[in-house]
């Protein structure tokens, strides 16, 4: 498919219209074609902000609709069962923020669903598989070095929770990515699960069971677990370290990955190249100027950059630089008067 | 402009071919349109691989075709004043990979040639500015907390240059990025420069003076160092640190950007949600199933991705968890086997 | 008491005879009088080394000598509670290692033996106590800047354990650290211990059950996990976070105590000045040359460390430091050469 | 020598006062026996407070003193000439603060005078010589496998300084640590010095040249810079990097030593075992003990730490988590009150 994919986001609240404005402004090779939403005035305002964007006012319809190829859910948890039904009747590929439905016996007919179908249509948003750090965590598990994983500690923190925010959907909304992790991580399902619930934080909100400390068991007896507490007051924290047979790494300190290898030794890896290192540098670079360009023809600067007065500069210095090469001794720069240039 | 911007490339080699795969897999709204090389294959290779992309043999050519709206210059710093020139005469904005042109002369001219346009066409490739880091640290030194900036060390290292590489190559190639992040940081122009050349590195080729040590003042008598050292055989190491009247601040430690502040404390910022955590996450995520979505039509896989299962678990875990936060107690998940479903 | 207080070190095994040595080179104010071992011959070896040592054969006269002042109990730990009821008969103040005797029973007995006396006598190894990133952690909590401490989690690490080492001496040799770590830090008795055994290391000795994760409740519900796998094939790793109400802080990280505050920022703290930074590079350059200087009667040499030509060196810079702080430029030192100086 | 070294401390402003602490508390093996300071009624006061130890009123009467083994020399810098060369006349050996003289010309005299004697009676306080990271840092140079030392980078920070402090005293007084800690990690001269003067920090005093840029150049060519800047307002900061020929290693950050090599990690080393980890936790733990033991006659309180309670506590835990290791399953930890023993 060399033409742009036609997405169909449907659910256009925070998560729904961070998903739209994603699409629009930073994903290649898509676009936003229908937006839905139960608030059909929220739906209607956003698609008058995105060319060749329309309001489909029925999910189902939306889906059905030949002009869209793919659909975004990001609808509440209970209308995703039918929703992933008509999306695998109709072939549309969909990518569903969590949870995939509400319950396991939902979960379980959907999946059933699609293996009948015999095609792969239903991604689920565990957006920390795509995570650098959590993709060089997995990596170096994959890659034997570490030996086998024994132990997995997990931390989930968030600063606040809105106020409807109770007991068990720390259970369902937190805990959930750490169930994910685990399961990527390690390979294997986890078997059981246990909460603990201590003494609760004096500042969290009356009855609310924070923080939680889950403990997983994996089918091969491995121990995960994880502190969930979402009303630290400090900021975002997630934090994963993985103890296996020869060594240990931890992500989400604020440094990397950082790893504990025999004999002895903690540390983590430099970028091998400027490729590696300012490679999000030179995309945004493009990006912008690509922005800054389209909107150029009203202002008369089509650069968000460095523009030729830098490069001028850094040629004089060079310049400079170049004879102090050979001399060793200070040499100074010489250049025009910015000013003296009208327009520069 | 709500069309996709049509861009050409002139030079394609490694920089070059680099930024036509930016343009066509990473940035949105704009596409590779025309290339053009030295090396005409090599051209003619990199288009056909290119959705509607043609070649066109001649620079210039390129630059006023009709169907180009901007122009990215990634050829030899000998070519760039003339493709520059021709640029500005064809009203293009063009993004030119660094060295604006090859001497100071040609640099004004370009610098003025633009000026008397009176429009800003020209963006030169000090792709640093557009770093997450460097954007931290800026953004420091503009709020005034540390008060003003005093001092300021670089350090620049390489694992390793090419044969061809020489003393000169490392002021003009290497040094210039330290020219550019002076000037962005400090926003006031180099009166002088003295480049020190040490006890050459033994393991580096015979005769290329490095580590050399350069020393920058500035206009209001700021002093800065920087290290470039090109032969170091570690890997690509770029650090910078801002001493100011009120405290310092470093990056390219491998941490971040770390901060010494009043009265006597160390340490960076967390990410204060899960948007600032894992925004590249939720990008990779949508670009990566865009893709497999457009590649899924042959395969039938459109997922690239957690898939319906991993819903499924994180259900089956999650119920097994919200029993537990009500007894305490560990309670098993109950799952089916994923091999009791075909094609699950 | 201005003399030297005079101790019986019983039992010269490896921690006792470091504890021998400890007080002979490095505490003031003390000197080992006695020492005994089960294995006389070990006793008489070492005291032979010891200026005014001598051995006591049997440990309960160590402690009724006379001439002993206090004692160091290094000996087995089924012995203890005989010797400490000694110490306590003869109202011999006694540090002893870990653990206080092998049993509860004994232990209360102890206990109850010196509350009687109505003076406190014994002290128990838990030497944590005394480490400074404890005791910065310690006194933070105790500051209240974090509010209620609410969860700890405790990892403890070794790379090896002698052949001898079961499963319950993870428990009781090793997890016993962690439990003193948490009443300390706490303030509170634990009221519950939980034990799991995950799936073993591949790399341990066959039987036993490592890593183990324990989990411990206090008084007022508070939950702490730690921990502790012995054979890790890396290193000596001791790691405890405590999470409280308004933020958290780690230490162990080899990094010093590291701290996470509102408003979302994560870091330390660094030496004020250069009593704190350099504190022990003082006592340790004193302690060397007053180990110098006693022993320099045979050999001449009475320094061990920076001598005259160091500090004439360090004039002939400044000198030439101080010119160029006039001028600006490079000043050449001016030194006579060592080898013109016979003996310098 | 099997006695306690006599020592005379010659001075006792700050730096002597502390070393007069530090040998009659920190020190084994010697004791202050005299002090001397041109203020005669100081000297009084701390001898008044040392057992044993007395005043001699004239620095040269002290050093002449048969009951005098040794001198720390912690006078004004212009008495160190007559001092150190009436030391060497008696044969004392001494410990001489920095200078060692005020100029370059009465230094040589002294190493002269010491060379003619054919004894090493004489060492200057650099310190940093026995500082732990440094120690590290040298070792590893030493070690050879960074290879050849190319190029070292200084900072050095003080918060702030006296009053009286002057441009010229940043360098005799601030800058002269990095001149030892050159010749001693590089282990030869420095030939030529060069002092920048920045723009100065404009919340420095009126007239301080703060900070300022010292470059060393070495015999063999090597690079060293060195920013020293006492007027940051933040904390005492002391940094070092030696960059070499086949990686870098720096300290002062916070976090120990810190190390680069191929292919490309970073890093430190972990404490291999408890003895490395806690020895300094054993040494407190003891030293404060003897000074508890020795205090306790007064208050029937002979311990500075966990007491028989303690103990007794941590076996009851440990006998709860030996009875969890078998079942897996939390067990309640049984302890009588504390408070039903009086005493306890």
């Amino acid at each position: 498919m060399t033409t742009e994919l036609r997405i169909a986001v449907l659910g256009v609240g925070m998560m729904g219209a961070d998903h739209v404005a994603r699409i629009t402004s930073t994903i290649t090779g898509a676009r936003v074609a229908v937006v839905n939403d139960y608030v059909s005035e929220k739906a209607h305002e956003l698609a008058a902000t995105i060319p060749g964007c329309r309001v489909v006012e029925d999910p189902l319809d939306a889906i059905a609709d030949p002009e869209v190829d793919a659909v975004v859910l990001a609808t509440p948890g209970p209308t995703h069962e039918k929703q992933l039904l008509a999306c695998l009747e109709h072939g549309k590929p969909v990518m569903c923020e969590k949870p995939l439905t509400t319950d396991v016996a939902t979960s379980l007919a959907v999946v059933e669903a699609e293996a009948a179908l015999g095609k792969k249509l239903i991604q689920v948003g565990f957006m920390r598989r795509f995570d650098t750090e959590y993709d060089q965590l997995k990596a170096l598990i994959d890659s034997g070095e570490l030996g086998r994983p024994l132990v997995v500690h997990c931390a989930h923190r968030n600063p606040a929770v809105p106020p409807h925010f109770d007991s068990a959907m720390i259970v369902r909304d937190s805990l959930v990515h750490e169930v994910d992790v685990t399961r990527f991580l390690l390979d294997e399902e986890i078997t059981s699960v246990q909460i603990i619930s201590p003494s609760a934080n004096p500042s969290a909100p009356q009855g609310l069971r924070d923080p939680q400390i889950a403990i997983f068991t994996t089918e091969s007896g491995r121990h995960v677990d994880a502190e969930v507490f979402v009303t630290t007051g400090v900021a975002y924290e997630v934090r994963t370290e993985v103890v296996a047979e020869h060594g240990s790494a931890m992500i989400g300190l604020d440094v990397g990955l950082v790893r504990k290898s025999a004999p002895g030794t903690w540390g983590g890896t430099i970028t091998p190249g400027f490729v590696q290192r300012f490679g999000q540098a030179y995309d945004t670079e493009i990006q912008r100027w690509v922005d800054a360009v389209k909107a150029g023809a009203e202002t008369g600067n089509y650069v968000d950059g460095p523009g030729a007065w830098d490069g001028y500069a850094a040629a004089a210095v060079c310049e400079a630089g170049a004879k102090s090469l050979e001399s060793g001794a200070p040499v100074a720069v010489e250049m025009v008067q910015r000013s003296s240039i009208a327009g520069a």
